[in-house]
């Protein structure tokens, strides 16, 4: 039931589209795929993310584990019918949470954590990551892996890789078993810290196993040069015909980075959050530019009287109908509408940066547009 | 540009639909007229309060004179460019609110007192009102009045209706200084406590000014035959041809109360409010009665795995959407959507009771319709 499809590589670069079929429907790549924690968009509806026009979220596994329980959503008719989200949907596999946690005790064969929500005690193997997974029934899964400090010295991240390995071939294992269906799919990360060969060898593990999809964790985008020299680095060891996940990336600037080495979709939570926060993003036409980092904090008191739209470049329909004084006042009033309004404003704005980034390789321009909003 | 036409008396009671005509569009009467406080109905968008069919909203001018104060609204175009909201809008006249606060202090020309902001200190006097609200620029507007305890002693409330009187006409006085346009509709207000003598005295003065539209102020509807007569009685005394608003009034059975008597417009925190704290609108079909107020607590846990709809025979996009174990989950989770899920089926229900209400006045069933929904 799941496929890849390359629809079109660039000439000037590695930059691709492509189609990732699932049984809920296609996801156009290069894609950006906004963070529904616990089933949810904060403040945003299903209807709303449709209009925007997203073709998949990505739901937090720990979360949804703990609060309403797998249990319940496999009862409930699986996360699509929960949260009313018609289209494909990605898991991840709760490590990167739990291993968030204070108290998180780590074990060859498991993980201990404490509930951050009552402090009850849980445990986390690979083989229970893919079983609530499964339960959770989103279109593609990641393996359960050890998210470790990325300033870790060489030996750390040595011995963490290894049982990183031996977690995600018991991930697949235990996925093989309860997917007879095939209804899911399975990624497997890439992990190896700072360290180019522990990168290299990690991606060509991976490789090595028949993953419907792969990804890179633990890269969070700074240093700048460095991340890019390591992904750059293990991207050349894995397939190039199996969709790639860069987990937690989505800045502007890391988008354009990483798209153009060939990676497929990406998830975070930055325009969300950051929508939450008081932070808006422009686009380059609209003053958007590396140094501001595409955003404007409309909570400044310069915007109370100002009569303009949020980005006057931008077609969303918060755009065509509020003030940023209105966005503002609800700010300043600590209204419900303020958030929902901004984040609607934010994931616009990489919806239509993601369409624009796949329109401009199918035509073989990625570089030109890229060069138009990165210098 | 201010004009009540009643479209059809029913033949059965005093129920009567209308259509109040505004610089802004249309109002189909009776109506029930959601509040939006600061500018914003509560996690709602102008967008969705379209979509759910309402044709007006009232703001209250305490809350926007406060912040972000009325020169700012009207140098942004006032509230219908504000709020995105091209239809009607009534504004209170701060009365209430002013009076609900500590520490405030009246005198015969004026009332003193502290924002429940930074606790500045403000004056207001029956010309203020009027100046805010031309500056805020709605549609229908309300005279100054004094809010007293309902439980008030005869002579206090005695005293207090001859205040509110000597205020009603400054009101009169300075709106039509200010209203030179014809753009704003002013409404008088009949008070009177719990005396029908006192509140005889105020409807036939009311009566006798030439006020856009009448109100009554200070029924709160309980105990509920109290209030009804003291209605009914002041009623009397009051022009048929012009628009009657109910001010604070808003449970299903004061509605119908209400209507029947001959009201046209109410205003009321109630459905949004209780969307907030959990309470859900249901209709007769599904269980909804005076006994349990046409609610349901969707707090609570028996809900957790409930696939059904908030209302099955509800209509809205969330009930056609969204289950039971969702919204609690939501709830549970302390997400933000949980807020404008809840509030927008609640408006659904009254914006839908009430083209019901119209419908069956229409077609002289009014009363029919009562018995149906009110035993």
């Amino acid at each position: 039931m799941f496929s890849f499809i390359i629809t079109r590589q660039e000439t000037n670069c590695n930059a691709r589209t492509g189609i990732i079929q699932t049984p809920h429907g296609t996801l156009r790549t290069p894609a950006f795929i906004p963070v529904a924690t616990q089933a949810t968009i904060k403040s945003i509806s299903s209807e709303q993310m449709n209009e925007i026009g997203f073709d998949a979220v990505l739901c937090n596994t720990y979360h949804l584990y703990l609060r309403p329980g797998a249990d319940t959503v496999e009862k409930l008719g699986g996360l699509h019918t929960f949260m009313n989200w018609n289209k494909p949907i990605f898991t991840d596999s709760g490590g990167f949470q739990v291993f968030s946690l204070n108290d998180t005790k780590v074990d060859d064969d498991k993980v201990t954590f404490k509930s951050h929500i009552d402090s009850s005690k849980h445990i986390f193997t690979p083989e229970k990551s893919m079983q609530i997974q499964r339960k959770l029934g989103a279109d593609m899964i990641f393996a359960f892996d050890q998210c470790l400090d990325i300033n870790a010295d060489y030996e750390t991240t040595k011995q963490s890789l290894a049982r990183t390995h031996a977690w995600e071939l018991r991930s697949l294992k235990e996925f093989q078993k309860l997917n007879a269906d095939k209804k899911q799919a399975l990624y497997g990360i890439v992990q190896g810290g700072r360290f180019p060969e522990l990168r290299e060898e990690s991606a060509k593990f991976i490789a090595s196993l028949p993953f419907d999809g792969v990804s890179i964790g633990s890269i969070f985008g700074d240093p700048k040069e460095e991340s890019k020299t390591l992904v750059k680095h293990a991207m050349q060891f894995l397939p190039n015909n199996k969709p790639l996940h860069m987990l937690g990336i989505g800045s502007v600037d890391d988008l354009f980075t990483y798209v153009e080495l060939g990676a497929d979709t990406f998830d975070c939570v930055l325009p969300t959050r950051l929508a939450r926060m008081g932070y808006i993003f422009i686009r380059p036409e609209s003053g958007g530019n590396t140094t501001n980092k595409f955003r404007l904090k409309i909570t400044n008191a310069s915007y109370k009287e100002d009569s303009s739209s949020l980005d006057s470049n931008c077609t969303c329909s918060v755009c065509q109908n509020y003030s940023k004084a209105y966005i503002y006042h609800l700010f300043k009033a600590k209204e419900l509408l303020f958030y929902s309004l901004m984040t609607f404003h934010n994931l616009h704005f990489f919806a239509r940066l993601m369409e624009e980034i796949r329109q401009s390789t199918e035509e073989d321009r990625f570089l030109e547009m890229k060069k138009k909003w990165i210098n």
